[in-house]
């Protein structure tokens, strides 16, 4: 403020410096992002300074080219993976998380498939939404946690491997991430765009086909904000140097019957067996398409969803995932035995209490009953029950009448059930006109 | 965000959920900037929580309320004096930092002689402002880290004591004053008036005269933003329970000649003794009479000035200062051999460059001029050398000559001295037509 510093305490004044820049809404330079982020890496910025400068980020946000940089040095903070001699384009898919999406686990064999090799670093399931890891280990030995030379073995043979994250990938993302979970910072377009794209550039991807969520059961309800969250990181891609496509998909209400880990792998199979509920179905293989063609292995993105219908249909997709399985050191006879994904057999039904249209089944609520029963954990530590979950029998948006069944609570013994109970009741909404639009895929951004 | 929580992480997630609460511009209840205040005393808030906190109050304010809240509960967050016992009105001034203000050392004393009582905790100089304590501490023997007993004995007796913060005041405000300083959140109203008003009715006053600076050389420099300041002070100090007044004062070039430790206090004793420079002796006056006027001992504020000028011209505010140098453990002979105020002899002079009018000589140069001779210090745990400063040879605004001598330094040693040298002749603004006002006091605030 007053000019003149003490060449002396230039050092020490660095950092207030640099917080109070961003504060004022200044743009910061290459050189003093990295000052931050390695500041978080090595842990030379003590933490509530880069709370302080997260809370700034928050309020003034950063230009693309600022996230960029973000993006880039944190991705360049730990290991970053290369796949040069893979025989294919590299392409990786990412969700902002929903309420029974297991989009992830039918996509990844399916494009593989079709020539994409799909490195796949997922996440384990937070508050309401559910995670990829957590649905992948209720299948009986399913090893998410391969070291990278294996992960590296397992995607060359078969195209796709799944592992959760290790240590190695962007641990400036990992320190940043934990600090705006408890600063309530999380909720940054800047701050997700450069979490979400450092890992995956980590990753080693060059191609990546983002699936952003908005409506109730979304970590963005708002579709304007999901819309915003969606170009920024398409955009900052660009910058950072990956192809990024995104689509806005609608999260009103949940993905598919099945809302639990076991239950969510069962859906999985149902769907590459070509069965199964027609919205996670039609998800997928729209998902997957555009993960082809982004990748090059078609010309139009017609021909992509031809080449995806017709490994669907041949069963080359449910061939690629039990191959996975197998590969992860699980057991695949789940593919034609459900009975090997543990699901507990004590129900609570959830009736219609008016007749009417069923247009909308809150998949917020529906997200946190599941967590009530132990589907879910509401704390990064905290252990899941993979036999629990919910079942719908009735998705919007049809007519019910008063006493039909519409959902299906699989407890164990009653443990969150009347919170659940109570969820499930609020969730379901009948009204007395149907829904007039009540499409899946919202927008596309490129 | 989403509605329902778990009720065994309602607790845990209380910290982030009150961040985001205030990050949203919502009001915080007094329970919850209770959580804040404990958190920071007790250590039960992380610091990465604390600052993100500070960083969205910098941000989104607080209205009189709750900064009235905070002051309260920062000044109870240790311990908090109590004078009711005393034969005459407890009375403080404040004053935002300037430089060569040494005003506090001659109205402390004087305002005794009118009968009010100064229970005085300063603080040390921080960058280009100096500090009443290190000035007191050039007189030889000077103590002003008295326990908080003696404190009152000498208070009850003579009506004044000087004394620097205890651990026991305002402990919350330490913590919180340290954490801004290092991420930038120094510069907020809400949290400057809450650490100001805490310490203050930690002292146990029930009247306080502000004197907020504006200008080149105030911590506040644009007269808007100090104007609100003063606002802010004087409207949480009444919800506080406290009556504040405040002026608006200029500092936009030094106050009296003489800047340096050592050096203001042979100005203090000047003035005491009716001499020395007229803007601090003029200042001094108008501060105490405003000090005698708020605690009850006159009616109105001439009256006021009419009992400070007698008290001055009398010398017994001058006696005051002996008693209180003895009291203290200093050596009262300063008062009359200034050479036991140790001062370098080694002098540099800076002359006019133009002839022309003298209008202004940058208060902020000039402190940190001092600061590089050692004067000041630049961290909170750097040294003085209380016999090194600045003698101005002549004061805005007359008219000077090319040659004129106009500033003269007086190093130790030449240290700092060429830096110093280079921002005192900056300091000096020369222009070919007179300033048409340069008043002192600006704006009264009640």
């Amino acid at each position: 403020m007053n000019g003149l510093k003490f060449t002396e305490s230039i050092t020490r004044m660095l950092i207030p410096e640099l917080i109070r820049k961003k504060r004022e809404g200044f743009t910061l330079s290459k050189e003093e992002i990295a000052s931050f982020v390695e500041g978080a890496t090595l842990g030379n910025w003590p933490e509530y300074q880069l709370s302080a400068m997260l809370m700034a980020i928050f309020f003034e946000g950063m230009t693309t080219k600022e996230t960029a940089i973000l993006t880039n040095l944190m991705a360049n903070s730990g290991k970053v993976l290369s796949w040069n001699n893979l025989p294919g384009p590299v392409v990786d898919k990412h969700s902002t998380g929903g309420v029974g999406d297991k989009t992830s686990i039918i996509l990844g064999p399916l494009a593989a498939a079709c020539g994409v090799f799909v490195p796949m670093i997922s996440g384990r399931g937070l508050g309401h939404t559910g995670g990829t890891l957590d649905k992948l280990e209720s299948i009986p030995g399913f090893n998410v946690n391969l070291d990278l030379n294996t992960f590296e073995k397992v995607l060359r043979n078969l195209g796709v491997s799944m592992i959760g994250q290790t240590k190695e990938i962007a641990p400036a993302d990992r320190v940043l991430y934990s600090l705006r979970d408890v600063t309530a910072t999380v909720e940054s377009i800047p701050l997700i765009t450069a979490s979400i794209l450092s890992k995956k550039i980590a990753e080693g991807i060059k191609v990546l086909i983002m699936d952003v969520k908005t409506g109730a059961g979304a970590f963005m309800p708002e579709r304007d904000k999901a819309r915003k969250l969606a170009k920024s990181l398409v955009s900052t891609a660009k910058k950072a140097g990956i192809h990024c496509e995104a689509i806005l998909s609608n999260m009103d209400s949940p993905l598919g019957y099945k809302i639990g880990n076991a239950l969510e792998i069962q859906e999985c199979i149902e769907i590459l067996k070509g069965k199964g509920p027609e919205d996670t179905k039609e998800l997928s293989i729209q998902l997957t398409a555009r993960m082809v063609k982004a990748g090059g292995i078609t010309a139009t993105l017609e021909e992509a969803i031809n080449l995806v219908r017709e490994k669907l249909a041949s069963g080359t997709g449910l061939e690629k995932f039990e191959s996975l399985i197998i590969a992860q050191g699980g057991d695949a006879k789940v593919l034609d035995n459900f009975g090997l994904l543990e699901v507990s057999s004590e129900a609570i039904f959830i009736k219609a209490k008016e007749s009417g249209w069923l247009n909308f089944i809150d998949a917020c609520k529906l997200g946190w009953a599941g967590c009530y029963l132990g589907a879910g954990r509401d704390r990064a530590d905290g252990t899941i029950d993979p036999g629990v979950g919910i079942i719908l029998h009735q998705k919007p948006s049809i007519q019910v009448y008063k006493g039909d069944m519409i959902i299906e609570i699989r407890h164990r013994n009653g443990k969150g059930l009347e919170k659940a109970m109570t969820l499930c009741e609020h969730a379901i909404v009948v009204e007395q006109s149907p829904l007039l639009e009540n499409k899946l895929i919202l927008e596309e951004i490129k």
